[in-house]
């Protein structure tokens, strides 16, 4: 049997946890499978609570009323989906969406769960404090780099972050994909790419692209 | 003498509180008078704790590397400065400064008396977690506009909030500052603003702009 993270591991206060909210957790924790391509939130309006993430990849993005996409952030193992459990925020007017971008396992904590713990447990209310912070930096990290960012600097570090997901220089997306990375369109997407083409960075295939010159896009990137 | 906000009334659980909390606070905050033009955050880096604003007007807003400014959301009476606090957030790698835009006096509990009472009661690490929601929901709003909506709504939309700001339909306002306001170019906002102008929508004099319609400005605000 493959060892697992449990529960626990992803609360690292659980030690100082009183043992009833240890037990509301362990008795009221469900395991869910999330299939590719599957969409949490939007017309999907069930709240799910907290989701820790075992295994997999889910991708945190917004959608404007046209459909266009943007993608804010991803969540790896480890990760704790906080969105998901958005009914149990006061003020909260927006929605964040999540696509399983493949095969996921996740522990849910209900909604009730979460709220009674966090209403009573100081150490529970601090850590979703700094759970939000971390997605708002890295929402405001995305929003920087569309809003101030060059178009090829933010094309190059969409390249880089998909090289690190992929563990590959062999990159398999399309123009599409990559648009709504950047928040960008695809037609922008595909000047751009051809532009890296030209300078011998990138090659371009059908539905990949290939990375030639990894520390030139990594210089692009990380241009002012 | 005039009957002003008092500091336990920008907290709603303040009979909740424990007796050293609510002295801690009263013991410990300062009154500042913040004079129109300075800027908060950015090369000053100090920490100044929570800001409870009494009185007057502070614009949150990132700024890129190039001097691009984006505003994100204004803070009003009665609204607490959250991100001035920034130095008791684990996780925050973002930079919001704030613009004073006319004089504004505040209270300010300094960073270390935000700390201690948050990892103390549960109530203060709630509330931070709900004034953390209310914020990411106004940038979260703000950045849907400027990806998801066209230009000439969000410049009526720009129009409509500082006609609220203003209470007149005599905009005393440059280009230079709608764009700010909307995440764009100042010849951007020059070109819309005149199509809304052959629109008979606005009147534009030099520093200033008069609505002519509101209700059809109001329109192109809101349109998907």
């Amino acid at each position: 049997m493959k060892n697992e993270l449990a529960v626990s591991s992803f609360f690292p206060f659980w030690e100082k946890m009183e043992q009833r909210h240890r037990d509301l957790i362990e008795n009221r924790t469900n395991r869910l499978e999330l299939s590719p391509g599957r969409i949490i939130g939007g017309d999907d309006k069930s709240c799910l609570g907290l989701l820790l993430v075992i295994s997999g990849r889910l991708k945190a993005f917004i959608l404007s009323n046209q459909g266009r996409e943007v993608s804010l952030y991803r969540l790896f193992e480890r990760d704790i989906c906080l969105f998901t459990a958005s009914c149990t925020m006061n003020n909260m007017n927006f929605e964040i969406q999540f696509e399983v971008e493949k095969k996921t396992s996740v522990y849910q904590i209900p909604p009730d769960v979460v709220e009674e713990i966090q209403s009573e447990s100081v150490e529970m209310a601090q850590y979703v404090v700094n759970l939000m912070t971390s997605r708002f930096s890295e929402v405001m990290w995305t929003i920087e780099q569309i809003l101030f960012k060059s178009l090829d600097a933010r094309l190059a570090a969409a390249l880089i972050e998909q090289q690190a997901i992929d563990e590959s220089d062999e990159l398999i997306i399309t123009h599409d994909m990559l648009a709504k990375q950047m928040g960008s369109a695809r037609e922008v997407v595909t000047r751009t790419l051809n532009y890296l083409k030209s300078e011998g960075l990138v090659e371009i295939g059908r539905g990949k692209i290939k990375i030639l010159d990894y520390n030139a896009l990594y210089d692009i990137a990380n241009r002012d």
